[in-house]
C-alpha cells in the first residue's frame, strides 16, 4: 500500500523529544509511505516511492497531513454509569465535598463500577475506544482504578486485555489500585496500603502470568496527592512494585505539591504525570532522568479550574514532556486528542508542532512503545493518520470537530 | 415517520426564555414525534402516539435522547483561506499588532476573500456547512463582511444564498460590511461609513429583490467597537438600515463598552452579540427589550483570553440569553454548538438544560425564527437530532466528539 501526495507528511523521526527539541516534526511535503502487513516499509518523496514501488495499491492523500496515529499515554477508560448529573450540580455552584457528602464523586463511580459484569464493562468501555479510534488514537493506556478491591480490579484488567485483544486500539494497561482509598478503609489508608503492597500486588502479578502470558507486565500507577496516598505510601506500593518487575507510573502535584515527581524521576517511572504544583527543584530532579512529564490539560479544563502545568518550564529544564487525555468519568470525558492538542496551544501555550510531538513520539515514550510506535519509519508499525486538512497547524488551531479522515492500525484502514 | 422511545425527549415548548426561565426543556420521558413531510404533527408519550400513528414507518430513539437542531445564531461562515500560521505566533507570544504589521489579521483574511471566485467560496464555505450539519446545526446565522467593498460583500450574500437553497443546513444571512475599516479607507473611517450607509446599504436593497427574491431581506449588522465602528457611527450605520427596512443586529462590548447593547436595545435590533464588557446599566437596558443577548465564549476560548459574558447578570436582568459559535477564521475556528454548550457550562456556569435552551429555542429567537424552528412542538418545521446519549447533561459534560446519531432537516434524515 502506498500513501501518497500528502500536503505535508509528518513523521517525527528521531525519537523522543527532550526539552527545546519538542515540535521537530519532520516534515516531507508531497511526501509518501509504503506500508507491507503491519509495518512501515518505506518513507520518503512521492515520486522516488511511486518509481521504486510502481505496483503497490495507492491512497490518495493530496491535500492532507499523513501523521502518525496520537498515542494517548493516560486515561481511565473502563469505568461504569456516568456523572453528568454531578457535572451540573458542580457547575451550579454545589461544592464537592457536599457532592461527596451525597454520595457522588469518584466513591459512586466506583459502586456502580463494582456491581458491573465484565460484559457490561467491555461494552461500555468499548463505545470510548471506538470513540478514540475514530479521533485518531491509534494506542492509549487505560487504568484501572474504580475497583478498589482485588477481584473488581482484576475483572477491570480483564476487560482491557479482551479490549486490546479484539482492537483496533491497542492498550497499555496500567493497575491503579492506588488511585483513591476504597470506602472500606476511609479511617484506615496505611491498611489499603498494606493490603495493596503485600496482597494485591504479587496476586496481581500470578494472575497476569495466568491470564495474560502473552503481554508484558502492566505498570503500576499510584495516585501521590492530599486525601489520596502520601509520599511514604505512594513510595512504598511503587518501591514493592519495582521490586516484583512492574513497570511504574505516577499521578503527582495535580492539587498539591507532595514530591511526586522527583520520586518517579528516582525510581525510574515511565512517566509522572499532572504536575500542575510541581515545584522548581522537582522539575529540574524530573528533567534529569528518563521519566517523562504528562500534561493532562483538559482535566483543569473538565472543571473550569485556572491552573495548568507550566510547561514552557519541563520543555526549558529538558525534560520530556508529553500530552494525554485522562478521559474519565469526574472531571474529563473526552476521548478526543485532537482536542488535548488544541487546548494545551491555548492554555500551555504551545505550538502545533510541540503539541503534536508530545502527543506521538513523546506520549509513546510516555508507555515505552517508542520503539514501534509514535512516528513514520521503516520498521515501526503503521499507525498512520490521513488528516482532512493541508497544514498540521490547524490541528492547533480549529477545535471542537474531527480532522481525521482515514485511520491506518497496523497496516489496515478502518 | 414516528420517531419513538427517546429516553428524553427535549420539547423546549412555549417560546423563548426570559430569564430565570431559561433553562425549561419541557422533557418527555419515552417520548416520541410523529413528522409528516416537512412539519411536526404530533408530539408525546410513544405509547399514545403508537397507538394513533399505528401505520406509520419508525426510527427507534430508544436509549437516546432526541432534541430540536440545534440553531446557530451568529457565525462568520463565508471566508477563503486560513489563518493556522498566525494561531501558532499568537500562542508562541508574538503581539497581535506585529501581526497586523506583517500583514497578518482581519485583512490577510480580506485579501484572501476578495480574489477568492463564487465557486472558489462556495466550495470552501460548504465544508464547514456541511460540518455545522454533523455536529447537529441544522440552522445557522452567517454573517459576510471579510469583502469590505460592495462587489465582494456580494459575492459572499450570493454564496450564502446559494448554500442556503442547496441546503441541508438552513441560513440566516446578514450583510456585515461594517465588520472592520478596509486598507482603502484606514485613515477615513467615516467616509467608510457614509460608504455603507449613501451607497452600500440602498444598492443592498435593489440587488436583494432581484437576486434573492424568495427571501426576507437580510440583517445588517455592525461591529461597534473601539478600532472598529464608533457608537455614533454605529448608530448611523443601524438607522439607516432600519429606515430602508432591515432587521438588525450588532457585535457589542467584545473588548470595550461603547454602549452598544442599549443602542441595540433602542433601535429594537434582533440581538447584541459578545457582550463580555458590557456595563450594568446597559444590561439593564438590554433587558427591558426584545433583543436577544448573545453569547460567543468561543472567542475568549480561541484567544486563550480570560473574560466571557458574564451570563448569569444577563439571566438575571431578565434578558434573552443565547448561545452561538462565532465561527470564523481569525479567533475560533469551530463550527460545533455541542462544543459551545460544553464550554458555556464550564466558563458561564449555565447547566447543561440552560445551555441547551440558549442554543435552540432562544438561539431561534435572536434570529427572528422562533417561530417555526428551535422546537418540538406541532405546526413546527421537522428539524430533530436524535443524540447519541441516555441523559442531556451528557452534552454539557462530555466535549470534544460528536455525540449526535443522527440529524432530520425539514422532516428528511440525512
Amino acid at each position: 500500500m502506498l500513501i501518497h501526495s500528502a500536503a505535508q507528511l509528518l513523521t517525527l523521526k528521531g525519537g523522543p523529544q527532550r526539552g527545546h527539541a519538542l515540535g521537530t516534526l519532520g516534515i516531507i511535503e508531497n511526501g509518501a509511505v509504503v506500508v507491507r502487513d503491519e509495518k512501515i516499509v518505506a518513507v520518503g518523496d512521492t515520486e522516488d516511492l511511486r518509481n521504486s514501488y510502481p505496483n503497490e495499491p495507492t491512497i490518495d492523500a493530496s491535500g492532507s497531513v499523513v501523521m502518525p496515529g496520537f498515542v494517548d499515554p493516560h486515561t481511565h477508560l473502563v469505568w461504569a454509569g456516568d456523572r453528568a448529573d454531578e457535572f451540573d450540580k458542580k457547575m451550579a455552584g454545589k461544592p464537592y465535598l457536599e457532592i461527596l457528602a451525597e454520595g457522588g464523586g469518584i466513591i459512586s463511580t466506583v459502586m456502580a463500577t463494582r456491581t458491573a459484569s465484565l460484559e457490561s464493562l467491555t461494552a461500555q468501555t468499548r463505545q470510548r475506544t471506538q470513540r478514540m479510534f475514530e479521533y485518531g488514537t491509534t494506542t492509549a493506556e487505560a487504568k484501572t482504578g474504580y475497583g478498589l478491591q482485588l477481584d473488581t480490579e482484576l475483572r477491570l484488567l480483564q476487560t482491557l486485555i479482551d479490549l486490546d485483544r479484539e482492537g483496533p486500539l491497542e492498550l497499555a494497561i496500567t493497575f491503579l489500585g492506588a488511585h483513591a482509598i476504597p470506602p472500606e478503609y476511609k479511617d484506615n489508608p496505611q491498611g489499603y496500603t498494606d493490603e495493596i503492597t503485600k496482597r494485591m500486588l504479587p496476586e496481581l502479578k500470578d494472575w497476569w502470568g495466568t491470564n495474560a502470558p502473552h503481554m508484558d507486565l502492566p505498570f503500576v500507577d499510584v495516585f501521590c496527592e492530599h486525601n489520596a496516598f502520601t509520599h511514604k505510601q505512594s513510595r512504598q506500593i511503587l518501591t514493592q512494585a519495582c521490586s516484583l518487575g512492574f513497570p511504574i507510573k505516577i499521578h503527582a502535584d495535580e492539587f498539591k505539591n507532595l514530591g511526586g515527581a522527583s520520586l518517579a524521576a528516582e525510581l525510574g517511572a515511565a512517566s509522572a504525570d499532572h504536575l500542575v504544583s510541581t515545584s522548581e527543584a522537582d522539575i529540574a530532579t524530573l528533567a534529569k532522568s528518563e521519566t517523562v512529564a504528562v500534561s493532562l490539560p483538559c482535566t483543569p479544563f473538565g472543571l473550569a479550574e485556572k491552573d495548568y502545568t507550566p510547561a514552557h518550564k519541563f520543555i526549558k529544564a529538558n525534560a520530556y514532556f508529553a500530552l494525554a487525555s485522562d478521559c474519565n468519568p469526574g472531571t474529563s470525558w473526552n476521548e478526543s486528542m485532537q482536542f488535548v492538542i488544541a487546548l494545551a496551544c491555548r492554555m500551555l501555550k504551545l505550538t502545533s508542532a510541540q503539541a503534536i510531538a508530545a502527543s506521538t513520539i513523546n506520549s509513546a515514550y510516555a508507555i515505552r512503545r517508542e520503539d514501534h510506535i509514535g512516528s513514520i519509519e521503516e520498521g515501526k508499525q503503521a499507525d498512520i493518520l490521513v488528516m482532512d486538512i493541508p497544514d498540521y497547524r490547524q490541528i492547533g488551531y480549529r477545535y471542537g470537530t474531527n480532522l481525521v479522515k482515514q485511520v491506518m492500525k497496523r497496516g489496515k484502514l478502518l
